[in-house]
């Protein structure tokens, strides 16, 4: 982090602001703060849309020394398309506002967009809009709008007791897939009717698999982790940044090809989590810690 | 601007940007990039969703030492709902993505909040989601996404000569209104069916209407200016941030209560501008000079 240590974590601030949001709030949306996205049905339409917005911040979420400029794109547009991923939507369009900072050049930007672009075309995401300014860390801010049938978006609160809980894959961070994740989203779309609760694992297994625990209102018992080739248990454990997809099934659903079983959810104490007999902190990446 | 002079405008490229995010489209937008807006039509659905997103950054658009915290939430929401309103839409949720600076304190950030919400809860615009991260310089960006009856938003493409050219009000910058622009969503609702084309006023007169004029390949003839109190002709002209809207009406058309004539459309070469006999540069508010 670039800044001082704050009083407040994000999860804090974001329980206050979606107090805050809730008081008079006029437009009816399905779901608000606290999931991987806002659902929102149109009167009339078929289709539910989700809306997320990710940042993607120099010396924050990425290091210009290390990241080449086409990685940069394709992760900005990659995170807001794991929170649609996570709702077992497809994409449809995105707004990128950018903010160059002074070291950039006509060649670094052209070359950001061909990463963005390369991967919106491949996932059907339209660059529909978005803003332009310059400021001191280059900042891009994405914007992703995705559909799902109606009533049927993913979400984090239906983990009950005696479900299974998967991932999509094995866990920890090599370097390839950090510079250009690839978002679950087939593997979303195929949870579709099967899945009890869904969230991506953006920010670590600890803290992601606490958040969808908390939203549920349940604990968890985590007997095992797939850790990546290279990767050590820390960093399956706490590391971030995996995209993979965690979820639960309900006893006697089988999950998709890919799965990987890691627990069991329990009666419990709402966020709690066990892991080989011990309590598991929830250290994953908190941006506000 | 904080950063170096850059060898290419804002307009230029956002008009590389739109040529690159045009091949190989997938979702089909009634609208995308070069309008206020993005123009979404879900599928079934009974209203065209809009689509804007604009930063608010420290020392780019605002200042610590003059801007008070709950003014800077309530200029963060208050440019995207102009751009709503410039389309003749209705707001109906927003996302906010906030990268707080090393300076921010607790007692800020609820000060931000509670002049974002306010303008939120007075306009029905639901605070949906967002994203939360730290960086040097304090930076907001908002999505808000509005509403408007199918086909009709209003477009920047739609003025012809003879049409008349309006403003929705006084121009140039007072203070209390630089602080706290008003966007003209009841202005822009009432011209729907009746405007040719509507622009907002955020970057200036003279670039705004260049830009309308370019959209719709006609030239304008402005005759004269409403010039607010206590500013200048070239603050009217070129000074930004006025937050009024610029429209167009084909003859006859009666124009709402509030409007001021300011001059006609006319054939001529795409984009130029005759004041008072002689061509009006586009010197308004350019992020990229």
């Amino acid at each position: 982090m670039a800044s001082g240590r704050k009083p407040i974590s994000e999860n804090n601030l974001t329980q206050w602001i979606a107090g805050q949001a809730a008081r008079g709030s006029g437009t009816r949306l399905l779901r608000g703060i606290g999931d991987d996205c806002a659902v929102f049905r149109a009167p009339g339409a078929k289709e539910d849309l989700l809306f997320t917005s990710d940042f993607l911040i120099e010396d924050i979420h990425f290091r210009r020394d290390t990241h080449p400029a086409d990685a940069v794109g394709h992760k900005a547009l990659a995170r807001g398309l794991s929170d649609i991923a996570a709702m077992g939507g497809g994409p449809r369009f995105c707004l990128l506002s950018l903010a160059l900072a002074p070291w950039t050049d006509e060649r670094w930007v052209k070359r950001f967009f061909s990463g963005f672009l390369k991967l919106a075309r491949r996932t059907a995401t339209t660059l529909a809009g978005g803003d332009l300014a310059h400021t001191e860390k280059l900042t891009c801010d994405v914007m992703v709008c995705g559909a799902v049938p109606r009533g049927r978006a993913l979400r984090r609160d239906g983990a009950r007791a005696k479900h299974t809980v998967y991932v999509s894959g094995r866990l920890g961070k090599p370097w390839q897939k950090h510079l250009r994740p690839e978002p679950r989203l087939d593997f979303g779309r195929q949870l579709i009717g099967l899945a009890s609760a869904c969230i991506d694992l953006s920010d670590g297994l600890s803290l992601d698999l606490a958040r969808l625990l908390k939203a549920s209102d349940v604990a968890a018992v985590v007997d095992d982790v797939p850790i990546r080739s290279g990767s050590t248990l820390e960093q399956a454990l706490h590391g971030g940044e995996d995209y993979e997809l965690l979820f639960t099934m309900p006893p006697g659903v089988k999950p998709p090809r890919g799965s990987i079983r890691i627990g069991e959810i329990a009666k419990g104490p709402a966020g709690a989590v066990e892991f080989r007999g011990r309590p598991l902190p929830a250290l994953g990446y908190d941006h506000f810690r």
